[in-house]
């Protein structure tokens, strides 16, 4: 299981001969016996070999993609500049606290009220355990890290289907679904109904598995009793002491949970984006922004609203409108371009590329996303609930209730992510409000699921992303048709321009995207300026 | 989902009827109509109204049972007097740092030689977010909690009956069985075979919850692609830029995963003991006794070896060796007694109880267990394989390997735990052994799940509970019959004296047991002394 250090090219062509000749399974006992493990996209630093000979590089952006282009090509020995929109580095990754203020498309501008201590991400929020890119920039940066909660047993599943719209622990959907369909193919396994599909010899240890995979009893029935109880939980816990006995509680009936839709939740837990171990950096998403921020502010112009890009056979030339400058267009030129703006603004601002590339900007859309953060006078979901961290489902516009990943069992406020769509119709509703009426609605939602959420609430704020004037969407929202036809195009470098960002990945709206995106997009760069 | 505060027993009780005359389903719907939760051991914290008019209370034992004795009954207005048989508060609430020196029976003393910042808790590690009164008196002493990382999807199992003993991850384990069993119970379903079992109704939802739960494909058949690749990842993973499309693993089959045993492992992360949310003190487990302590450490008189134990109609007299007085045993006397001495000690201490008390204080047999931690040169869980916290199972003597829950993704030395064995023959062995012999022990069989272990190790430090002179053995290890004989027997006042401690819990070897018990104890005996 340990990396392989080198040679994985050519052990992959063994592997992929031996599956070519002898079939997966013996492909699968030389992939185990060659210590074969996930190939990560990410292979450490970058190195940059060569000599850019005095090259410069403007980079358009100064979210992540932007700025790891920054510091690595300034590390070969380019000459870099940045431009950025807004008045601070990190595009997308942000964080908003107590006296920050937003102002979106339309005008409305919202100022954070939170405690000082407290905030929410409006963008990425969490980071995988094999985003080794973004965790390796972590590292070398400093930037502290903390476990992200996504799966608590303790949090809810509520659907307006289903068990009279009263929202179910998590532990009891996951368990009694579990459990009652391992029943149900226990009973076919013992009746012989499997005979065709299992072979005798695995039949009986495959009743084993059910058993304890499904909390069943000795007659293979999942009931309520104390064997269930250890999954699902009691409906009174044991205690300490004279009459400390545990009660088992009532199962949830598999008819009532297929009805409910509620299993509908259970798989993202599971999601290989979403298993633990998951991070959040301590404090805020934005740490790991401004900590890029630190190695290469000195090189951001921010308050740059690019409005023209030109490239020619010699160099490239951007006319941006400097917001802390002249009221006339400023230019800057450079040998090569890193653009990393993302593509609903790219596309409005004219540029001299190709066909198919232009053809590319335009082709994707963005995701509409909205978040909603709500603070409330005190953690009711950890002192009344015992919910710690995680996220609880509804199909109610709000999708999401996400509780702090940090602070846990503290007395005070707290502020928890009281909304969280990405895609569908209910996100242009929420986009179409103010963010006033989102907040209400949010706290109007959630009230279902937490009764106290009307005494206890204090203050909100909202981010809709169609209405994020620095990205016009949340992110890239690709489907296969599309990769086919623009993906490689958008990556392709266009002369002396070449594009980085999550839109140019195979993992849209995650950091990692940007990142990943940005190292391959600055080696065909270099690879190109080092070979001129 | 609210805590309930009053009028439990009444709804419980109008509940109970509702089940009897209208059944199951009638009743369900009542208690979620009447929003009933989970109830409880904990009811917050304990109220003991009433003067006792200057009464004493010797506690014997400055664990946490004793220590929550202490603090409780001294607010109460008790003259409260501690005898602990340590230098130190906390008992088996315990953490081993760098400079920590420790002696087990038979003489052999270990010195940690950790760097310092790294430690292991030898005794509890965790605490699951319903043990709500170890949450409520770390909220109250101000302990700062992380969360504890019980399940990593990218740990490893291993066995040495399956996979060529080659380590496996849990996240590829968990995917296809849960993927292969969804797809046997579907293709079962749709032929018809569970119609007896299944209404028409629910058949049709059942498949498509079997598609989502086990990732299964159009045709409900669980396959190497990216329907499966999205839980169990990928044998490429998505990348930026060009070349970027994610490759899918080859899955591992249902009969190799049968047969190899891993399955038993992953109801595990399942427990209502070990689900999500879980906690560990920041800084070691022993932060919890030494918040106590703060409270309480004026109380206590350390090196006090208790030697003898009388009653009468009057009070108790206990009579100790003092390590830092004279030579000649000295007594503490009072008028009540809560006694938390570990029952394989106890058993062994003449003691003025009535035959029941004595043959439950005899009865009870303890859990053998080890845990052995081990610090290497670098964190290469982190750095070769993105282990970051959680556990690995195995099959071999050492049962599991756990990563810390801390210091995520830090550069430097780390310490993990390299085996954890409660009970099982193995225990006894691992007990047999010199401390140094364990160590070496699981260095070796550690080594075939991270074959860096050998070159990284540094030193180690091991904890065999059966050698440890203060407790004799880890835990109580109740079965039910010994539970129908004994327990209520354990738990009664024995005229002036009391047992408290994790042995008088359905939680044994649970902090949260020994707090709850020790509630539990006082409750009663205040209620003798104020009624008296």
């Amino acid at each position: 299981m340990q990396q392989q250090p080198a040679s994985s090219v050519s052990r992959r062509d063994l592997l992929s001969l031996i599956g070519t000749v002898a079939g997966s399974a013996a492909m699968y006992h030389a992939m185990t016996s060659l210590g074969f493990a996930t190939e990560s996209a990410y292979k450490g630093p970058i190195k940059l070999n060569g000599d850019p000979k005095g090259a410069s590089v403007l980079i358009l952006g100064a979210g992540l993609a932007g700025m790891t282009a920054a510091f690595e090509l300034r590390k070969a020995g380019y000459k870099v500049e940045v431009l950025e929109f807004n008045d601070r580095p990190g595009g997308r990754n942000w964080t908003l606290r107590g006296g920050d203020t937003f102002t979106e498309l339309g005008g409305a501008k919202q100022t954070c009220e939170f405690e000082n201590g407290l905030y929410i991400n409006p963008g990425p929020w969490r980071i995988p355990y094999h985003h080794h890119a973004v965790l390796d920039y972590c590292k070398r940066f400093g930037v502290a890290l903390e476990p992200f909660i996504q799966l608590n047993h303790n949090a809810l599943l509520h659907s307006t289907n289903g068990f009279d719209g009263q929202p179910q622990r998590i532990r009891e959907v996951k368990t009694d679904f579990q459990g009652q369909v391992s029943e149900l193919l226990a009973k076919a396994t013992q009746q012989g109904k499997l005979d065709d599909a299992v072979s005798k010899e695995d039949k009986e240890i495959l009743l084993q598995a059910l058993k304890a995979w499904g909390a069943l009893d000795a007659n293979y029935a999942y009931k309520a009793n104390l064997i269930s109880g250890d999954f699902r939980g009691f409906a009174r816990d044991p205690g300490g002491g004279l009459g400390a006995a545990p009660t088992p509680g009532i199962p949830l009936a598999l008819s009532d949970i297929l009805k409910s839709q509620l299993w509908r939740n259970l798989q993202n837990f599971a999601l290989y984006e979403f298993q633990t171990t998951m991070f959040q950096p301590v404090g805020g998403m934005d740490m790991i922004g401004k900590a890029f921020a630190k190695e290469v502010g000195s090189l951001i112009k921010y308050n740059a609203k690019v409005i023209r890009i030109q490239q020619n056979e010699r160099g490239v030339t951007v006319t941006y409108q400097d917001g802390n400058g002249p009221a006339a267009p400023q230019q800057a030129k450079a040998d090569w371009c890193i653009c990393t703006i993302p593509l609903p603004v790219l596309s409005q601002i004219e540029t001299d590329v190709g066909a198919r590339l232009k053809a590319a900007i335009d082709a994707v859309p963005y995701a509409a996303s909205i978040k909603v953060g709500l603070q409330f006078k005190r953690r009711f979901w950890e002192e009344d609930e015992a919910i710690y961290g995680g996220i609880s489902y509804t199909n109610l516009p709000i999708r999401q209730i996400s509780y702090p990943s940090t602070a846990y069992n503290h007395s005070g406020r707290g502020v928890l992510l009281g909304a969280y769509l990405y895609g569908g119709p209910n996100s242009y509703e929420f986009t179409a409000m103010t963010p006033r009426q989102r907040v209400e609605h949010a706290v109007e939602y959630g009230s279902r699921l937490h009764p106290q959420y009307k005494a206890e609430f204090e203050n909100g704020i909202s981010v809709a992303w169609h209405r994020v004037p620095f990205t016009l969407g949340c992110a890239a929202s690709w489907n296969d048709k599309m990769r086919q036809e623009h993906y490689d195009n958008l990556c392709q470098m266009d002369g002396r321009i070449v594009l980085a960002g999550e839109h140019a990945s195979y993992l849209p709206a995650w950091m990692e995207g940007a990142i990943l995106s940005s190292l391959d997009a600055i080696s065909r760069l270099h690879e190109r300026v080092v070979k001129a």
